[in-house]
Order: C-alpha cells, then sequence, then structure tokens
C-alpha cells in the first residue's frame, strides 16, 4: 500500500514541479502574468490550473495520509504564483515524506470514511485504487493539458518524470 | 496485482464509453460530424481524441495482459466514428474479462520488458504502479478533457464511473 502510493506521489508531484517551473519560462517568454496561466481553464466550468494543482496536491496528502492513519495538515489555498504552486507541491512532498511503510500495515483492510459522501466507505484497498489514483492522476493530467493548451512545450515524458528502470536480465 | 488491474481498468473504460455516448449527442446536438470531435485535440502537437482512446484501451490491454503473461490480442487503429469507439473499448473489456487471478498471481516480481526502450525492465509492481496506471489514467483524463474543452456537458463523476461504496461500519 506503501508501494502503490508514497513513491508515485513523489515522481509525478515532482515532475508536475518541473512542468511547472517550465511554465515560469513562458511567462517570461510572453511576457504575462502568472495569473492567466493559474486562471486559464478548457471549460467555463472546469477548475482553472491553481485549483487542478492543489486538488492534486490534496489528493496525493489524503490518499497517502488516510492510509497511514495520520493527521492531515491543513493548506491554505491561497497560491497566486507558479512559485507558490510549486511551494506547496514542496511542502506535500515533505508531508509524504514523514510516512513510514509501517503506517501502511493493513491498511488494504481498514475501513476508510469518505468526507465527501457521509455514512459510506471503501476499504484501504478500494480506496486507493478506485479514488485515490485515478483523481490524483485526474488533476495532474489536467493541470497537464491546461498549460499545453496554452502554448507550453511538454509532452508525455514530461508528465511521466523520473521512471527507474533497469537493464533487462539475460 | 488483478485488483488494481482489471477491475479499475474496466470501470474507467465504461465510464469512458458512457462519455462517449454522450458525445453522440453532442454530435447530433451540433449537427456536426463525428469526426470532427475524434481529430479534436487540445495542441496541435498532441494526439487526437481518437489516438487517446485508442492508447487508453492498448494501456489497459496490454499492462494487465503483460502482467498475466498471455499474448496480447492486435487491434486495427482504424476507427473513424464514435461507434466504432465504444467497440474497441467492448473488445478490450471482452479480453480483460478472459484474465483471470491466478494468471497474475507472482506478476509483481516478473521482470517486463518495457517494449519502447529495448533492454531495459521493470518489476511487475514497479510496471503497473508507475507506468500502466499513470499513462492509462493519462489518456482516459485527455480523451475526458478534449470532450469537455469541446463543448460536451460532462464533469468528474463522469470520469470516474461506478464506485462501489458500502455503508460504514458503526
Amino acid at each position: 500500500m506503501y508501494a502503490v502510493t508514497v513513491p508515485e506521489f513523489k515522481r509525478s508531484l515532482l515532475a508536475l514541479r518541473a512542468i511547472l517551473e517550465k511554465a515560469e519560462g513562458l511567462v517570461v517568454e510572453k511576457k504575462i502574468e502568472d495569473s492567466v496561466l493559474l486562471q486559464a481553464r478548457l471549460a467555463p466550468d472546469q477548475f482553472p490550473l491553481v485549483k487542478q494543482v492543489q486538488v492534486a496536491c490534496d489528493n496525493a496528502k489524503g490518499t497517502a495520509g488516510r492510509l497511514a492513519g495520520v493527521e492531515l495538515p491543513k493548506m491554505e489555498d491561497n497560491e497566486t504564483t507558479l512559485k507558490a504552486l510549486k511551494e506547496r507541491i514542496d511542502k506535500t512532498i515533505m508531508f509524504l515524506d514523514t510516512l513510514t511503510m509501517e503506517q501502511f500495515e493493513g491498511s488494504e483492510e481498514r475501513e476508510i470514511p469518505i468526507y465527501f459522501f457521509p455514512g459510506k466507505a471503501l476499504s484501504g484497498l478500494e480506496y486507493v485504487n478506485t479514488l485515490g489514483l485515478a483523481n490524483f492522476y485526474f488533476h495532474v493530467t489536467t493541470a497537464y493539458s491546461i498549460l499545453r493548451h496554452n502554448g507550453l512545450n511538454i509532452g508525455k515524458t514530461d508528465f511521466m518524470g523520473a521512471v527507474a528502470f533497469h537493464d533487462e536480465k539475460k
């Protein structure tokens, strides 16, 4: 349960951080304000970029933290710059780094109450597979898509981040 | 390994199928050709919708099939209508339904060669966590985003599909 969450969230959040850093270059190049990108969206009733990044961070924090059974650190949703969004990612990764493998033991069986659906629950395994990972990747991908749509020169490898391939055994 | 792949791919592909069905309504309402949506993209150098759906299907098929250690059924990339894309999803789900839990036993340790990176490999666990799920959700989310950007009235619940919440134990 630790392996399917903490290292993957970190890999993906670091990739998102690097994408936001590239976006800082776009802001300079196009002579625009950060807020143009932070408030960009793909549909009028969709969350803008700033919220996509905030929710991706909260999905990572909430999924890993609930499985580990620890209290979730509160974070204000007050970012107004790309730099502040990168710091939000840094704070989220610092929280993930406090979690230990031992805290996740048995969490696949543990009942996780669903905060947005009072009275309902999922097992830890269902929770991570169905809600945790899908929601997290949904918001990271949407943040990526908003920036790509706004002219940022990124591709799939930017989304994937660092994958630790090893040499094939013969 | 079965639980983190087959049922989640099915849930998400069925959600994507329902989204494509909604898109058939948009085609009628706007009096446009299916091809307008199938060729839509969010950036000039991005895969259009048709390819996003094809790759999402192939990610599900390839990830689950490689972990199960079975031969992957070939599928032609020749869809030109929303109906044909729904059938591609149906065929992919029919393949997923042939896989058994037993075939996945021990697959977390098994070495999976990376077809796009000759000579490199990942363990089954690394493969599913790092490449399989992230890539799959990336393409499903991008298909969703392309349609939402083109005026389809969809939201997060359309993306999530059917989640089997149970009543919280008191």
